[in-house]
C-alpha cells in the first residue's frame, strides 16, 4: 500500500557523531528518513538506534544501501540489521492443544495486522489442524517426547530451514525448547500467562489463585535456554477479585495472552524490537 | 452526612439459610439493609458476607442489635464483627524518610476521603515531623535497630493502645515488625512497590529495571510474619519503557504505591475487606 | 458442569424487607443461594437485586418457584426475571463485512466462554458467510436499503421468532434499526467504536485522530432508537499517540471493540445486567 | 545531578535532509547527542523533531549554538527553540477552592519532579493560601467577577510578566480565560474532569453519572480560546460502577485529575511537546 522502505537497526557502544554520520549518508544518497529513533543506555554506555528512510529516491541500489551502512555501522563494533519492508517476513506458529492465541493470530494474519507470510504451523498434537489447512497453510504434527525430543527438534529444524521461516511463535506451544535448538534458530517468541517474573514455571493461574491477586497477566519474551527469563517484549495485566475461580483467570487470562502476543509479533516483525544483555528496546 | 449504619461481617462454614436468616433478623426488628453482598468459596466450603444496614428505624438499641447478630453467628462457626458509621477509626500512619504516601493519605484525610481520625504518626526518624505537626497530629519518633527492636516494639506498642489505634498504616515504614508485635497488633497494612509476588525484597525497582520489565506496580497487603507474603488487598501497575531508569521507575511507581496504599486504607476503613487462609475478600 | 442454578433479578421500589422475604422464600423451600448482590439507588428510590440458587435440594418444581417469586415479588411493583441457568439462551449474530467482532464471538462460542447458542448469523451482504457455514451455523442475507428496510425488519423479525432467539448481537452490523423493530425485538447489544458519548455517529476514528486524543475506546451498550445512547453495558480504552494514524486507530480499536462487546454480552447471558432510566447494574 | 543538556525543538513543513543537517552540525562541533526523536506527519506534511545533546564538549557557547541551529532551521520554515536543561523554567500554579491538582504538584516539586521553580501560587479565593505560604511560596489573590475580568487579567498579567513565568498551570482554577489573555500570554496548561471531548462544559462527573458511562476520566490540554477544545498532553481513565454516586465519581476522578495533570506539565516542562494544529506530538 505505500513506498517500501528500509530500517537499519544497530546497537553498539556508545559513541559520538552516530546518527550524524547515518543520517548524513541518507541524506548524500538522495534518501528521505521518515523515522528515526534512538535510545542510548548511559548506565551500559550502548546506543540502539532505529532508521526506517523510503527507498525511492536513493541513488543506491539495495546491495549499495548494504555496504554503504556496513562501512558506518562495523567499525561501530556491536550488532547492526538491514530490513526492508516489501520483503516479508516468514514465520511459523507453533501450538499445541489450546486454540485462542493460534486463531487470534490466524486472524490477525488474514485482517492484514502482521505483515507477515505463515510457512505453517506446527504442533505435537493434530487437535487444531482443523482450524489451519483450510486456509490453505501447512499444518505439521511433530510428536515430543522426552526419548524423542532431540530426533524430534532435528526434524523441526530442517522444516524451519526448508521452509525457509525468520520467526517462529510459541502460540501455547507448551514445551520447552533445548539449548542446542534455540542456539541453531534464535528467534523465537513465547506468551507466558503470568506477569513476569511473578509465577514461572508450570500453571501460572493456579499460582496465582492460590497466592490471591488482584491483577493476572501475560508476558510475551524472547525464548532464551534460561526458562521464562528471556528478554520480555511486551506484559499486559487484567483486574480479577474474590469472586473469579482458577477457571475465570484462565478466561480472563487469555485475552491478556493474544493482546501481549500479538503486539510483541508485530513489533518485532516490523523490525522496532532490539534486544541487549536480557533486555529489550522496543522503538514504538 | 448521612444517617448512621450498621456493617456486619462475617466469615464461616458455608451453610444453608444464612442470608435468609441475617436478613429476618434485620427485618424482623424494622432494619432497612441499604447494601448486602456475600461469596461462597465453594472449593474452600468458605461463606464470606457483609450486610450494611440503617441504624434508625430499628427496634433494637446498639448493643441488643449486637446480641441479636451473635444468637445468630456464633452457632454457625467462624468469625463475625459488627461495626457502626459514625464509630471513627483511629489510625496510626507509619513512616520512615520517605514522604510520598505519609502526605497523600495526609491530604486524603483532609479532604474527607479516609472516614477516619489519624490518632498519631510514627516514625524511626525526624525527617517529616514539620509535615505532621503543623495538621495538629502528634508526631512520635522512635528510633530502632537490630538491638533495640524489642524495646522500641513494646514501646510502640504501648502507644497504640494507650491512644486506641485500630489500624496500623505502614506508609513507607521500611522496618519489618516481629511476629510478637504483630501478634499483639494483628491489624497492620503495608505498601510493598512492586505487583506482589515479583520482585519481592529489598529494593524492588532495581530488580525490576534489570529484569527489563514493561510493567512495573504496587501492592498493598495486610503484614504476617512471613515478609512480603500476606494477604493482597489492592494492587495497580504502570506501563514503563526502556527509556525509563531506575529513578523514572521510583517516580512512576510512587503513584502507584499512593494508589493502591489509599484504596485499601479505604475499603479496610469502610469494613469491606475480609481475609480467609492468605487471602481477601473486597466487597466493593 | 455444574448444578444448575435459578436466577432471580427485581427492579423495584426500595422497600424495607426484600432481602428478608426474598431468601426467606427461598430458605423455606430448602434452597441454598450460592450468590446473591443487590444494589439501592437512593437518589432514585430503586431497590434492583439478583439472587442465585442451586435448583437441586429445592422442594418446589420450577413453576412453583416462579409462582413463590411472583408471589412476593408482584406486590413490590416493578419488573422481575427468573431464569435457569440449564436452559441455553439463543443468540443471533448480525454483522456486515467486517469480521473481527464475529470472530471473537465466534471462537468465545466455541470456547465454551458465552453459555449460549448460535441460533443464526445475518448479514446485509455474503461476505463473511465462509467464516460460518463451516461451523454448521446458518447464515442468512438480508440486503437493505431506506427503501426496504421495512419489509427487511419484518423478514428479519419473522426469522428471529421462528428461531426462538433471545438476544440480538451487533457485532460490527452498521446499520440502523427502527424504532419499531426495537419496540418488537428489545433485546439487542451494539458495540460503538469509541468511548462514547464522545464521537457518537460515524467514523469515530476518524474523529478521534482529527481531536488528536491520547486514548480512544469502545463500548458495549443495549440498542435504544435514539442513536448511540443507549443504556452502556461495558467501555473499554487503548493508549495511541501522535505516531497513530487513523488505521492504526481503527488497528487498536477493533482489540476494545472485540474485549468490551465480547464482555457485555457474557454478561447479559449470565443474566448479570439490569437496566432502569439509562444506565444498567452490572451484578460482577 | 546531571551535565546540562540542550534542547532543539523544530516543527516544518517535511524535507528531505532535516536529520543529516542537524545531527551533522552538532557533530561537527563535538556535540554528543543524547536523545532524538522525531514524528513525520505524512498527511500534513509536517516535520516535528526534538534532538537533546551534551553542552560540554561543544566547541560553540550557547549563542553560537543558537546562531548555528538558527542558520538551519529558519531556512526550512515554521517553529524551532532551543532550551537548556538547566535554566530552570518558571511556572505560577493558579487554583480556586479546591486543592488537590495543587497540592499534588507543590508536592511534586518538593520532590523534584518538576524541574520547574513555582514562582507564585495564584488563585481568585483566599482558601488555600495555608497551603502555599509557609513553604515560603507567594501567593496572590486576584478576585475576578464578570465586571472585573478586564482588569482581572491585566493585573495577571503584570504579575506573570515581573515574575518572569514561562508557563501558568490551572489546577483547578475553574475560570475562563479571555482571548486577549490567551493571546498575550498562550502558554497555558488546563486539567478538565473528563476524557474530552465527552463531558465538556460544566459538572462533567454529574452529566457522566446521568449517562451511566463505565469510565470516567481526566484531560490535560494547552488552554485555546475555544473552550475546553485545546491541544490534549494527557488524558487517564479509571473504571466506575452502578454503585459510584456523584461523590464517587468526584473522588475517583480526583486521581485521574492528578496524575494526567502532573504528567503533562512534566512533559511540558522537559520540552518534550510540540503543538500543531490542534494536536500534540509528545515525545515520550
Amino acid at each position: 500500500m505505500s513506498n517500501p522502505t528500509a530500517i537499519f537497526l544497530i546497537s553498539c557502544p556508545d559513541q559520538k557523531g552516530i546518527v550524524a554520520r547515518l543520517a548524513g549518508f541518507v541524506y548524500q544518497h538522495g534518501g528521505n528518513i521518515v523515522d528515526s529513533d534512538h535510545h542510548s543506555d548511559l548506565q551500559a554506555g550502548r546506543f540502539l538506534g532505529r532508521i526506517e528512510l523510503e527507498v525511492e529516491g536513493l541513488d543506491l541500489d539495495r546491495a549499495g544501501l548494504r555496504k554503504g551502512f556496513a562501512a558506518i555501522a562495523d567499525p561501530m563494533g556491536g550488532h547492526w540489521e538491514l530490513h526492508f519492508s516489501d520483503v516479508v517476513p516468514r514465520i511459523a506458529l507453533w501450538c499445541s492443544k489450546q486454540e485462542h492465541c493460534l486463531l487470534d493470530l490466524l486472524w490477525r494474519h488474514q485482517a492484514g495486522e502482521l505483515g507477515a507470510e505463515i510457512a505453517l504451523v506446527l504442533s505435537n498434537h493434530a487437535t487444531l489442524r482443523r482450524h489451519v489447512e483450510p486456509l490453505g497453510i501447512p499444518f505439521h504434527v511433530v510428536p515430543i517426547t522426552r526419548e524423542t525430543r532431540e530426533a524430534a527438534e532435528a526434524r523441526e529444524l530442517a522444516l524451519l530451514r526448508s521452509e525457509g521461516v525468520d520467526l517462529v511463535i510459541l502460540a501455547k506451544y507448551m514445551q520447552v525448547l533445548s539449548p542446542a535448538f534455540l542456539e541453531a534458530f534464535p528467534s523465537v517468541i513465547n506468551i507466558h500467562h503470568s506477569f513476569l517474573p511473578a509465577f514461572a514455571g508450570a500453571q501460572p493461574y493456579h499460582q496465582a489463585h492460590a497466592r490471591g491477586v488482584k491483577l493476572i497477566g501475560a508476558t510475551a519474551h524472547y525464548v532464551t535456554p534460561d526458562l521464562d527469563s528471556g528478554p520480555i517484549i511486551d506484559q499486559d495485566v487484567v483486574r480479577v477479585s474474590h469472586r473469579d475461580t482458577v477457571e475465570d483467570l484462565v478466561r480472563k487470562g487469555r485475552d491478556m495472552e493474544r493482546l501481549a502476543l500479538s503486539r510483541a509479533v508485530r513489533l518485532h516483525l516490523q523490525h522496532r524490537v532490539l534486544t541487549y544483555g536480557n533486555k529489550t528496546v522496543v522503538f514504538e
